[in-house]
């Protein structure tokens, strides 16, 4: 076995191995998959593949990780935002998403849709996906909160409110990659603030 | 090749098929089926499958339209009812579903949403899921306009709040299914009442 720490540290070839997993899913869709495929998109030989992770099942499950891992930590939210302000641009990350060099948002959340899918089938997944719901769904809660406890918005039932702004943008990006419908998230945002959020207000 | 229509029509024979799919998707989940496992779940001989479908993706295609045709053909509304009662019926029954004598609600919408994340690769299954989309969507932005015009509702954006509910059904759906939280829908119920409807009488 080719030792893959010569060249590159452990840390770094596994990121090599997941951009090139992206790079083959996006060619073959997740069925079609094989683990030999990534070997094709990358300079590494497939030993290394086999050295870091054991089997399809155990990259899949780090791969998602990594996924979520680019997806949450790219939340830019100003230290001292009013809390409407804040919503809007968490709502917007989770919408319209981060830049990314190669491989843009869509073109990530396919892949993180296509697993959620799967994850009816796979415990190890759906405890990956429970968790990072809970964040999401968390995050929005938190800001909820803080705007009633500030006095801007009304005293709705925060953690309702979570749920549904969660599964109205899960639901609008579900609909963009599986429908084809470019502009469900446009549309989401614009139900968001005329149902939802402009009636959140506390001067109404 | 033995004849199909000896002893049921043509139609009944497509059902058994039908039901016989579901059984086998099932047990082995859409990645892992093959048309001869519906041969294991039925008295009819696989010859007769292939008489009446072209394949798997002609077989699931019909599949596809047999479980949006149960889907839709079941709401049952009264005609005199009010936009408001028929607007929480048709609600109720896209998130709750009918009831069938064999395999339930949520077993065919787990099938209609692996199918779903499937469509983005499949242009006919596609087609299929964006014609269901737009009829129930028009179905809620009709009785939202009807209650408009009788000066039920205020006058909101109906086809903004059609594509805003469907979401939420379609995504409360889904995250019962993959992730496995039994009361999404419910839920979703209370979110859609304390948030959206609500706010949508006339009288505020």
């Amino acid at each position: 076995m080719s030792d893959p720490g010569e060249t590159v540290s452990a840390k770094d070839t596994e990121d090599v191995i997941m951009e090139a997993t992206f790079r083959a899913l996006s060619e073959h869709g997740y069925t079609d998959f094989r683990m030999r495929d990534i070997g094709e998109e990358m300079d590494l030989t497939r030993q290394v593949i086999h050295y870091h992770f054991d089997g399809k099942h155990d990259l899949m499950s780090s791969f998602l990780e990594y996924v979520i891992d680019q997806y949450e930590g790219s939340v830019e939210v100003e230290e001292d935002a009013d809390p409407r302000t804040e919503l809007d641009a968490r709502i917007d990350q989770c919408l319209f998403g981060p830049e990314f060099e190669e491989f843009g948002h869509w073109d990530r959340m396919k892949v993180y849709h296509e697993l959620y899918t799967y994850a009816q089938n796979d415990d190890d997944h759906r405890a990956l996906f429970d968790d990072h719901y809970d964040r999401i769904r968390g995050s929005v809660v938190e800001v909820v909160e803080r705007g009633i406890e500030e006095g801007e918005f009304r005293a709705v039932d925060a953690e309702l409110m979570g749920q549904l702004l969660t599964d109205v943008i899960h639901a609008a990006r579900g609909r963009r990659i599986a429908l084809g419908h470019e502009d469900a998230p446009e549309q989401a945002r614009r139900a968001i603030d005329e149902f939802v959020l402009d009636s959140l207000s506390a001067d109404d």
